[in-house]
């Protein structure tokens, strides 16, 4: 538990600094977050033009910000940008005006039944300009004139995403994907883009049998984009798993594919089952992250979802109470847990052949048998080697051995080691 | 509810104008009760000669009667076809004799468990003749000699059965079928009758999709001689419902067809659970009613059968408590209604293919969905057409997409609609 | 249940007679045990050599024992192989010396939970000698020096194993095995000898439909050399059975071959769940008996295992105390009864064609049906030719209708019978 603890806490200061920052999905904001992230593993920074068509959709104007408040007539900020990302608007246009409280109010967004909360809203594709702000805040301004200003840019530009890859045995890929869109909310999706880069520290450790593409980009957009940028290299990519809402204090929630029978999903189903940790698994519907680009018809790859409380699922979403301190290094440290299991499963879910399929081959002039029978208590190791060659059919794969046979999954690939090893079958 | 229950009282009246006549598998019985369901819908009304083959089988010879009793010796008719059709055996040979009871009894038919009713009973195939009585009448006859008249005819004739045809928009059929050979029997099947005559005339109003074939003949050897007439039309018959028991206070009951799994199948299931109704869904047998025929291995066709309370299920099936009282206008418009519902959903229930199935297309700029962001809560009608798109692969009808997504077939419908008006899908 | 009472007498009569033989993988116990089991039905007996590679196996040397004994130094035997054959570690290669306890302590097999038991225990592979006895007989056992004396024999001879065929209207084969190289143990598996023996009785008296090849050889080995010398053969096995604790006092246990939805598993699930008995069905693992030669991947026959309590599964499993009280008459009965039911079900399940698929054939004038219509009480056999000839489609098998039509499996091969008479179907 300590070094997982320890992991905890790195990824939870990750967290805090990335949190100030105003993320969109395009713009400094973007390039800052990556440029963080970038201190922990080494990126691969793509800029995809303004104009850029990218399946059906064109990469839009990039969106900066340098300022934005409402203000009083005496000069007063009762809204103020630079206390939170949150307050503005998500792509608003320039304004600069005085007008009264009556006008203003169509551009002000607030959340009456959570009166201390500010929401957060955008409107990347329909130009509009607005602030969030507390229902409380609201409340207290008096009717008179306030001065608005948000000054910002929205011009041609680029869309910043960014690659990071651990090379692995074979040029078969794992997706692991994670959205850099959003402003300060922490669990949605700051610990996502927490547990992605320390989870690719963890496997770079390692020598995966898989190469392993870690994505961090803006939401839909991005995901399109990357699909769009990518389309030879679709086919390479065997599984994937989309990463938010990554640290909130609830249980773990696995979204399976469209496919819902894709590796990763009975990989996910068998990883959380087997742990003694409370989980949900979701069936695949056609919202939430960028499993909706992936799994789109025409890829309808197997990339499954990873939270803990999901989508929307906790009043806390989209909302500024979606802060540091509704993340915990634990929880953290709990999904990337999670994720290591998972992966270290699907690294080695393999389907072998049995090479002496007739009859069971002598085990104990191999030394893989106990030589002295007559004994009721058959050890697991040598259960596990017998399910190995029962189903070594080039049909069934170690985790169906594991799910048939009820045996830990590390023990049937340790079984097959030894199988392997001894020459009885092949991968 | 106020037009539905105008359509359940006039179907209540048709019940009434048809229980007095005494239908048989042929003869004018049949024939006169299409006429009064001529007055409704137009009827194509066909004879077939005594002795056609049709398939296994032969038409037989054409049974009418004008009287029939039982007289004791001062004249007196203690049993009278006159009061009732069902107080003669089906098929009865003529007779004209006097016997002595004990010898008369041989040919009587009662339901002792039941001392009032009358039963039903015919000899179609075997050359009988018989009286059905109640019970207790049998109990009150003395013993001593009775004169015993059929004046009925068997003889060369036809068979006789009708057709009514919706046309729809493409030459595919859903046969809808009710059987007409039962005398004064008012849920088994003047309500099955009754339902289908004012489904056709809904039907009729609107333009579906599929063309939908009404029969009306005798059960068994009507549905046999149909299909033997009909062997290059039979490939058309998509779907098919056998209509019976429509009236009767029970809970609904869906019979599905052989293979259990086809649309029609599918559709009824789905509108049964999505109504607020009780509702009964019984696997196929080999037994009841005409499904029976269309659903013979040779033709496996995807008909099922919709009754109320189903075949043989209730005591007062094929006896004269089968009354006028035992059906309500109220059971016959659920019936009917529930029809209504099912090809409301099967007309439309297509498989569509979505023409950008590579990530999601851009619905905001197509008007589709709503263009501020950041909102938790999905509108029903934007999560149809995003589970629309997801599904719309050639494999998925709409009905797959309302169960998969929960979502209400119409919603969904109207969703694919949205799409198919955007050029987002084709069907 | 007279018969069967009798033919359980005399099994445990079989068993009595077969107890005290020293059987073993190899040498003479196995002769004497086939010598009598050879009175009951004629046997082919196989003497196959030391060496002869048999799949990836090799007939091992062949081992005989004369005397064998633990003596303290007053010359009292303390163990005794001539009290049981369960007292020397099987295959014990030679020995004599005098030794102190604690030298010999290294070669004393004993169960500490069941101090009165003497355990069985083998060392087939690894030359070894050693001896089992009671826990209590240990303790009592004062230090000191003792002569131990094994007067044994392993030099090249022969595997033995025997067959018995009831020839059947089919080359087609069922197998049932029974493993016959356990020493003094009644359930494990005398009783599967003597159920055996019996079966094959039963049948020879009959003319079954399949050919049914009974096989009594030694566990793993004897069934990896039948296998190996009938390589051409194997294909002609279609069904088969591996009989094991046959005769104690649990409920029966049907053990799913590989397939587990071979024809014997459903014949066996079928015919366990239609009795009245408790029972129980096990999945398939690649532990046990023979299933597990028969059931690897290369062979994958449908091959399952009829037990009482099933391997392993009761304390006296492997020990002295599966004894002679540990197995009865009437469990044994139990179960040559059900093998009886099952193997009378498989060998009637064929698939029929229905060669009157269009509608449903005029069973009526074929004598077939109840010639007077509208009574409700439909009999059981009628729906049972009504259920054939529905079925009769090629796919389904009379076990498919008598399990979708929940009629019992006799009906519904009445009705086949029937209607095959009647030219209405072909097998």
């Amino acid at each position: 538990m300590a070094p997982m603890t320890a992991a905890g806490e790195e990824m939870h200061a990750l967290v805090e600094r990335l949190y100030p920052l105003c993320r969109s999905i395009t713009g400094d904001g973007v390039r800052a977050t990556l440029d963080i992230v970038g201190e922990y593993i080494p990126l691969q920074v793509h800029e995809v033009p303004t104009g850029t068509q990218v399946l059906d959709w064109t990469v839009p104007q990039e969106w900066n910000i340098k300022d934005a408040y409402i203000a009083d007539t005496a000069g007063h900020r009762v809204v103020d940008f630079a206390a939170s990302s949150l307050h503005v608007l998500g792509y608003s246009v320039p304004v600069s005006a005085t007008m009264p409280l009556a006008e203003l109010r169509g551009h002000l967004h607030t959340l009456p039944d959570h009166p201390t909360w500010v929401p957060y809203r955008t409107s990347y594709y329909k130009p509009e300009w607005g602030f969030c702000l507390a229902q409380e805040t609201l409340d207290a301004l008096p009717e008179g004139e306030y001065e608005v200003c948000i000054d910002s840019t929205l011009t041609d530009g680029h869309l910043t995403y960014a690659e990071h890859v651990v090379p692995g045995q074979v040029p078969d890929e794992v997706i692991v994907s994670c959205h850099v869109c959003h402003p300060s909310l922490a669990n949605d999706n700051l610990a996502g883009i927490a547990v992605a880069t320390f989870l690719a520290r963890a496997l770079a450790q390692e020598t995966p049998w898989y190469t392993y593409r870690f994505l961090f980009a803006p939401g839909t957009i991005g995901a399109i984009t990357w699909l769009a940028r990518n389309a030879e290299r679709v086919d390479r990519v065997k599984h994937g798993l989309v990463l938010a809402c990554a640290g909130d204090p609830g249980r773990l929630t696995y979204k399976q594919s469209r496919r819902g029978d894709a590796e990763i999903d009975r990989v996910m189903r068998h990883v959380l089952a087997a742990s003694e940790r409370p989980y949900h698994v979701a069936e695949f519907t056609p919202y939430g992250y960028d499993e909706r680009q992936f799994c789109s018809p025409g890829f309808d790859l197997g990339v499954g979802s990873l939270s803990r409380t999901p989508y929307a699922g906790y009043p806390e979403y989209h909302t500024s109470a979606d802060n540091l301190d509704f993340v915990s290094p634990e929880a953290m440290a709990d999904t990337l847990a999670v994720c290591r299991e998972a992966f270290a499963v699907l690294d080695r879910n393999r389907r072998y052949v049995n090479l002496s399929p007739y009859g069971e081959p002598q085990l104990g002039r191999r030394g893989l048998y106990d030589s002295l029978g007559g004994r009721s208590d058959a050890k697991q190791a040598q259960m596990a080697m017998l399910w190995v060659l029962s189903l070594s059919d080039g049909e069934h794969s170690l985790l169906d051995v594991a799910e048939r046979s009820g045996l830990p999954f590390d023990t049937v690939a340790a079984a097959a080691g030894a199988l392997h090893g001894a020459g009885l079958i092949k991968a």
